[in-house]
């Protein structure tokens, strides 16, 4: 079987808030070994810059010849003044980068209501694709003030201080100002029952509210924060935001909207720290005392999204969606909402020649065992470790080269061979 | 037929920003005309105080001696510093003020949410009971911005500016934060239908969420505020926040409110300006420039709200409300609510012997006409000028004398008899 | 603290088809001993007859000079031929029968649509209230046949063979005739959430749409139907239908509906048949062979419904429902709706001095256990077997006269005290 | 551009029940005139018949070398025995029928929800596709007794009698008793809004619902059916079921539908009957008497659907829907749920090349006005008379051969090209 090579939209490659994690070169060569093909990354503006020209410069210089995948920048707008939305955002526009990303929360990076529609109405009026990390930031801090204050710091708190109704808040809220500036956006890794019915009452009413969830949200308890027994502080491994949920039926209705459509993209939101190096999740933990709040956010995963949900594709009675809405959500879909039509995302005359070719289930008798060993991250630790998938890509294919060969070399593309992608508008 | 004296549990007399409206002897002059024995009206803090304790102390020498109606105070918080909500809080309550008003819009008054949830956590802590004003304040500034860069400012431009996106964003979040810190919350003066459903849709979940409606949601449509030929600014008038609104099934969806439940009072929001004096309405017409931003908020209705409501109660099949709500609404439920219980609100042994006595409204033929030369406030206009009632109470008895004949002399009690409610905890 | 004398809306006393169950003398000596006062039985007319004053003429004798406490009877209408609907009816509400039950399931009883609309359309016309048995039968008959076909016929499976998608399809289907019609229902004995939703959706859109549930569906799950390791067949004894239902939550969500105010009432359906002697539930059990299809249906229940509700009423955080809830899911609201409104149901001038008085809860110190040694039915078991309750009437008063003393001879009413209540309409 | 050749998946042709309808040959030539190279048009079982071979072979004589394009059946069952369901329906599915429409009202072939239940149980097990025509038959038959009672006959009547709530109310059964049995139904020719939710709401939790719309249901209101000053009888044009709707919204409410995904298959439910002929639409008028149950049910619609939809598909701010959706809905979705997957539906090798090809837009250049003497029906009016849309098909290719060419020679296929489909399941 052939599908269109992966498009993970969601991707953390060099960004400075994760040092120890996977720059270009690890991050994609992972992404090729696990079947994508291609990745969106993140260029991200500091709050106390008032031009976000130098910060894409720079990420430029971060990934060119350094990528085994094609590859293109999402915008993190944290200071979005007057003359970035109307002058600058209009040459990245032009230059290929279609597509911003705002937070509502995280001191750092958070914007106000006023801030966000300010850029929801320019995105109107320029098109761009707007993806938003819904989560309530006063709600968090309010919660996150008492645990502390009560000595609650352990990695498993964090999940206690980000409870889904501070995800259904923002999101609710998130769609009401969209709705009114009539803009589309994209409400990224999303992990919440109702927040997900606020988005499916919203694209019923044909509201243009697009969502994507994660591997994480699919497969992962917040019981794997409590870590092991002998390493409480390695639940600091699953420790990402939205946190991990605490019960199965929340998996179960993310995957009902994997199923049924309400999700249009499933990325990895690959936001990877070591765990044992200095730099990493590590910094949560100093004279023995384990502090969740200066534990690095996210968890690997550009490598294992692809196999993991193809695991659960097909039309048998046990499959939780088709084959067609694996393909759409794994890469035809997030390739149309981020300006790649006609490249990426679909097998057909025009687009470029990025295939998974898949050998039959039965070659891999057993299925395979994710492995930290296998895999090609600079991470050392995987989340999925031990979990069994039926299938792996045998080949990817970027532009007509295999680059993956799992049974022949691994690896077999070239580090200058990914390509920055001037992206149309979605 | 008998009921219990009025309860308006939500009036403005004798507030700084509305230097032409009722004061105490005039606006508990109108109430006792229309049925009311008990007025609820605001203490408001200014920003810039640190203290609560000397503008209660002002506004109890407001009252003093200047009512004709019982009359007690909810607390406007607009800056609820840690020394108010531990030191101050429990000291009023002490006083009977035991309530406090939170606004998420204008903004001299408004709260963010770390603030709302912090008076919240008070508020289940200590007990008092919070009413929420609920509008998304930066989407009011956003059109406002937009409106007045096009030179739409006349008063109609007052509900555009205001639509109901931004109650029904307010409203679920303030829902959102109330269900987290597990504290009721009773949200005033609502007037969209989306909104009100998610408080229906809480009230089934058990949540604790009040609401509250006024008689101009249910009356008046914003087309009011397009004013007369002769007098376009006149729609100043209504000029009332949230806004009168466009579509009479937003009339028809407060209505079902009132006659399934989920309101739990009716109250006037009397928040009147004169219209034709200076200091009024008319402070957004200068140089025949109208600007509906200098308009000061409000419409005048403690007079005419049990009439206007009673209107509609009965048993006939065209009745909208049972006697029996209409009874809870504009009485028994705010007393219950506000700590009044077993003071005010019902007629009952060692309850105050406040009645509301009504003769047939056969007595009064053809129904009475509202007309502002009839009414008692000081306000110069009433927005249901010309509208009809079957009946208007013909006594009101407070704690057992009489202080308005409808028939012989009108107005008949002293306005020395209103005492200060110290109210309980609701 | 006094309550009013409960008012039990839903009990089968001397039906044909329960022939080891209670008559009226023990039926209602077991009401009294509870802290009922006013049960409403049932009259039920046979299919084959097309008259239904014989039926209603021979459950008066039945009846008279028999009860301990009041009652009145609703009409199951099996088979309501026009004559009965335009000429009987009058002729019934006149005598104070006002209320008729309707099924939609169980071959003899059931009705179609077409004759159910009929029913609602008289009811419009005359005023009676219609109470109705909402499971679709079909549903019921194929699950019952292929269990039936596999040889799974313990008791257990009459759970099965009832789902909850049975009960919520004739739920919704009733509400839309109701409202074609324009006509009150009342769905008794709940226990689905889904069912109750639309319920609750109704009544928000003001459809007069009643609702009924019972202690089996606050306290009791499936399991109970799978007996005793010692016998099997004992889990006979919870065999009603609507079934017990397999999760705790589905017990929760009826609670919800008991605090929110979806039910009017709360009644026994008292249905009993006796567990051990010939007739009763053992026509169940046949040379070893367990039959569900054989087992008398219903639970017994008069005498423990008012403890069991009064358990969880009161304002602790702990508390299910308010005191005020609780008098009127077990007194005031089947007292209204069923036409005794100022007669039975409130403690007032011109009712009838029926009352509950309760001693302090503290004087039975760690609370009561029920017990079937302790109960006043004819039938051999209880469900709630084990249960304590904190609190059991320790007086019943019947218009002004002590019938039940529980410390000083227990049942002190005589047989002859109760009388037939001839009820308005509702 | 090139669109795939249209399916009508619900057109009735020849049947017995409207026999100055189109046949075969007049029906296909309307189609192929209209872009439509599929049609699947219905076998009817008599209620008397305890076969439905006979029917079969019936229908096959009534098709076979008489119709201009592909063609399928579907077999309307009305009385599915036993012996039909097991040993027929299997031969059915060898033969290539394999969809089964079941109607829950008109009395000559309505099912009980038993009856129902049982077809929908061997679907699980056999794989056909059940079409349902979902309108409660008691809630008619009762407005229509009382109608007639009353003298309101006119053709306006009809859709006084089936109101929304019958639809409603029969949607909701019948999707209980699919999800009771898990097998995929496909509701047809819905018109309801409250009825689409219930649709919508079980997509959502993942159950197999497919729905169907009409043009009648996006495009005409029930004005139409009160006919014209000269002609009141003429609104017997538009009697069909469900009727046409009384407000704009429930146009709105299907476009959104249409829209965002709810409506699997757009059709035409071509069920015609001429006007003025013997016959057909007049045998509702008798003596000058009208009497809208005696007026053939359908309107003509095979030749007119896809311009009708095509006019509102694009990606203009106006558009409705997308081109995509246009595709799917009015070809490739219901070849796919038909089981034609492979064959028709689709521009792709292996697929019958049957294409629709469209000249710009500007070529015609103020749109084309649909009018009754362009059409190629036997019918003689259209209810879209006057309309205009903005393109016609240029030209219709049937495997590989023009068929239509709208500006050289009309009609060129010939009266023999169309073949039996033999279906795979869907």
């Amino acid at each position: 079987m052939i599908t269109p090579g992966g498009v993970d939209s969601h991707v953390h490659f060099a960004q400075d808030n994760s040092p120890t994690g996977d720059n270009f070169t690890t991050g994609s060569r992972s992404a090729i070994a696990g079947g994508t093909t291609t990745v969106l990354a993140f260029a991200s503006q500091l709050k106390t810059e008032d031009s976000v020209l130098p910060c894409i410069k720079d990420y430029h210089t971060r990934a060119a010849d350094q990528s085994y995948c094609d590859y293109g920048f999402h915008l993190i707008l944290s200071n979005p003044t007057t003359n970035i939305m109307t002058t600058e955002m209009p040459l990245l526009i032009e230059q290929g980068i279609t597509s911003v990303k705002l937070y509502m929360t995280y001191e750092p990076l958070k914007l106000g209501d006023s801030e966000l529609l300010n850029v929801l109405m320019s995105a109107r009026e320029l098109g761009f694709t707007t993806m938003v990390h819904a989560e309530n930031s006063d709600i968090i801090s309010l919660i996150t003030d008492r645990l502390e204050a009560n000595g609650h710091t352990a990695p498993y708190f964090h999940a206690i201080s980000r409870p889904q109704i501070a995800e259904n808040e923002a999101t609710y809220r998130i769609i009401s100002l969209a709705e009114l500036t009539s803009t589309p956006i994209l409400i990224v890794h999303m992990s919440s029952e109702i927040a997900m019915k606020h988005v499916r009452k919203a694209q019923t009413r044909m509201l243009p509210i697009h969502a994507e969830t994660c591997p994480q949200y699919l497969f992962l308890l917040s019981e794997r924060l409590k870590g092991s027994e002998k390493d409480q502080f390695s639940g600091a491994k699953c420790v990402c935001s939205p946190p991990l949920r605490h019960d199965p039926k929340d998996l179960e209705a993310m995957w009902r909207g994997i199923a049924n459509g309400t999700f249009t993209t499933f990325s990895s939101d690959h936001a990877p720290s070591t765990y044992d190096h200095p730099g990493g999740k590590k910094l949560g933990l100093k004279d023995g005392i384990m502090r969740y709040k200066d534990i690095p956010n996210g968890v690997p995963g550009v490598e294992t999204r692809i196999s993991l949900l193809f695991n659960h594709a097909g039309s048998t009675p046990s499959s939780r969606l088709t084959l067609q809405r694996f393909v759409q959500l794994t890469s035809s879909d997030p390739a149309k909402l981020y300006g790649l039509e006609g490249v990426k995302g679909n097998i057909a005359p025009g687009y470029d020649a990025d295939l998974v070719i898949w050998y039959p289930d039965s070659e891999v008798e057993d299925g395979i065992e994710i492995q930290q060993g296998k895999l090609h991250h600079v991470v050392d630790y995987t989340p999925y470790e031990g979990m069994r998938v039926r299938n792996w890509p045998r080949l990817t294919v970027l532009r007509g080269k295999v680059v993956w060969d799992r049974d022949e070399g691994g690896v077999v593309g070239s580090v200058k061979e990914g390509r920055f992608l001037k992206r149309g508008l979605g």
